[in-house]
């Protein structure tokens, strides 16, 4: 079994890098905060003997050997960036338990006969550089190289840009090594498991989702001599538009969610009808067909509302991520994993995506879900107990040996 | 009369301070453009013969002598701050329009029995620092030079901190001359004098208008993992109330506006739900009950959406500026001004918040307005005639004999 207090010691000291006054994190992507968790990551895996690199993208790679040379090796791994007010497990404990299971197999002189990989993906949350999981979805082949490096943030810098100014760009092409199976841990970052007092999600698959920009254009004009019936107020429109993307998700519920979270309005001033206003919509189903019905009802409404406001308005696909299934034989694996341990477990659906929803396009894949305060997430106040977390670590191990003997 | 040819050229050259690629303005209250523009207004009145200081406020005085020393002066101004999506017109060309008053009097050697005073009000608009007329305002009594020193922008710079910044920060106390009368020429920046063919509008008032900020609080949590039923989601609440604000001015048609004009999301993330909203209101009706029964009509729907949102709404007043009636025997010489230039006119009540509207309290004032294409303002493509401009000039020109005659 794992060592729970190094690890829980893991999650305090990554905790410092990019803290926030309220006890969470900020820790964008290929910030500086991203910097200083990644030398901390290098430092610790080469400490516990693994050989670390880094691919053309900043993914990073630590391995130790197994017995069989020939073999690929099994990743275990997540992501260590943030939300711009996010928690310190979302992510983390995939990579900080992967880290567990390396210091569990050196202590007990444990060698498996694939070699054990462990991996920090590049930019998973998506929020510094749209789409989501950028790094882990070009070494799946979903993106190409040069899609991820022209990526841009808000303030225009590029996702290659950025790389290079933290010095984050190591020699493997991104994708180069293949690998024989990948296992995650996270945090459910919803309120099932919790609510059903499990300890362990056994993840079947992630649900579609899919991502716009929408640009709503009108007038600027005199907040105080413009008369309403002349207006093209951008943001009258773009208010109703929010609404029914709730309101589309309601239509279709219990499962589908629709998320407007990120608004840019323009000239911005208080006695101005304004002109422009860019917002972001996020819908997710279980089904991909759900997923296109919220699309179609959004783009229905868009038209209606367009011409009834004299306004234009514009949708660009930023995203679509399809539903995955996970692999029977590593779910399994995982659910043995659990009983063998005596801990109570369900099978779930992740409702977040994740890097291992891309690498199970190449890899047979699964994850597995510990809970979370709440279900709360992309929160500052996330939390985990140390006790789950190590439940969720030990899995983890259990589950890399029976797919070390698979 | 006054020479039309250098009226134009003046609002060609104070164009060239804060230029956008638009052909409009961003030449925000006290910034860098307008301490351009600033010392263009010192040069150009110093060279007409006038003696030019500045207030604690920044308020810019240009002042002749006139025949009577023992006479107040009477003042003609405007504003040179600029929406940051602005034209070229607004509040400008009242300045402007004095100093061609000026360049007429001084061309045709006619001395009035008062002095002439030409006033340039620091911060009009109200975009950097709300309120908006906050150093007339000052001027007035309405408003202590305290808290106009106190109001901060956006980035948390202060009013103080800004007048010192680019040095505009004069000996005498804001407020501490009097004045005999004081006219404003300006455009009219709504759309009823060109419907009705007019070039003239005698300015009879300005119409009520009141502020707030509104701060919706909910919980940040995940775009992908929250049900729908489990957020507080502030921004769905912020955009319901924002569709009320506009539901609320067409409730009082047809004269009522309200408008949203600026809007912060925390964290902005696109694949969080927003726990904090921040968002303006502006609601304007010639009619004080009116904009006070569209206020409570807007904190009942906020309690409405607070309780059915699980969210809290506060709303905070920014600003109340009661409607104003401006001075009958200076309307009377506008109107009759107008008429001996064979200008058609009529008398209009302002939908903008202006200087005048402070001054007149302490002062009797009236304004001149002349038409903007489309009534389009507070936008970059604002635009208003030579002919028209130099006809309020002309207006304003004789509507000062007049009163000096009073
Ligand atoms: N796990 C996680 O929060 N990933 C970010 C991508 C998403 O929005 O689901
Ligand atoms: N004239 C003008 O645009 N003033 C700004 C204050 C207002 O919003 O009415």
């Amino acid at each position: 079994t794992i060592d729970p207090g190094a690890l829980w010691d893991d999650i305090l000291t990554t905790a410092r890098f990019g803290a926030t006054p309220k006890g969470g994190l900020r820790r964008l992507a290929l910030t500086e905060e991203d910097r200083q968790v990644r030398a901390w990551f290098t430092r610790t895996c080469t400490a516990l003997g693994a050989t670390v690199w880094t691919d053309t993208l900043g993914n990073q790679f630590a391995r130790v050997s197994g017995t069989d040379a020939s073999l690929p090796p099994i990743a275990l791994g997540s992501h260590l960036d943030t939300q711009p007010t996010g928690g310190r497990f979302d992510g983390i404990i995939g990579v900080l338990g992967g880290i567990a299971v390396l210091r569990a197999l050196r202590e007990t002189k444990h060698r498996t006969r694939h070699p054990v990989e462990i991996v920090n993906w590049t930019n998973e949350e998506g929020s510094r550089f749209a789409p989501a999981m950028l790094a882990s979805g070009v070494f799946a082949g979903v993106f190409t190289e040069d899609y991820a490096r022209n990526r841009q943030d808000r303030e225009g810098v590029s996702f290659g840009a950025a790389l290079e100014a933290i010095g984050a760009i190591g020699e493997e092409s991104c994708g180069a090594h293949g690998l024989a199976a990948y296992l995650e841990l996270h945090i459910e970052q919803g309120p099932i498991l919790e609510a059903e007092g499990c300890v362990i999600g056994t993840v079947t698959g992630v649900q579609g989702m899919r991502w716009y920009d929408v640009t709503v254009t009108g007038r600027d004009s005199h907040s105080g001599t413009t008369p309403m019936p002349l207006r093209a107020d951008a943001l009258q429109a773009a208010a109703l538009l929010m609404t029914a993307v709730r309101e589309i998700a309601l239509a279709h519920a219990p499962e589908a969610v629709g998320t407007v979270g990120s608004v840019e309005v323009l000239p911005n001033s208080r006695n101005v009808v304004p002109g422009e206003v860019l917002f972001t919509v996020d819908f997710r189903d279980p089904r991909d067909e759900t997923v296109m019905a919220m699309e179609n009802a959004f783009r229905a409404k868009a038209r209606a509302v367009a011409e009834e406001h004299g306004v234009t308005v514009e949708i660009r696909d930023i995203w679509d991520s399809p539903a995955v299934p996970f692999d029977r034989r590593l779910i399994d694996a995982v659910s043995e994993s659990a009983r063998e341990l005596g801990l109570p477990a369900r099978e779930i659906v992740s409702g977040a995506g994740h890097d291992a929803a891309y690498v199970a396009r190449i890899v047979p894949t699964t994850m597995i879900f510990v809970p979370c305060a709440g279900g709360l997430s992309h929160n500052e106040e996330e939390s985990a107990t140390p006790d789950d977390v190590a439940a969720g670590a030990n899995v983890l191990l259990r589950s890399l040996l029976k797919a070390d003997a698979l």
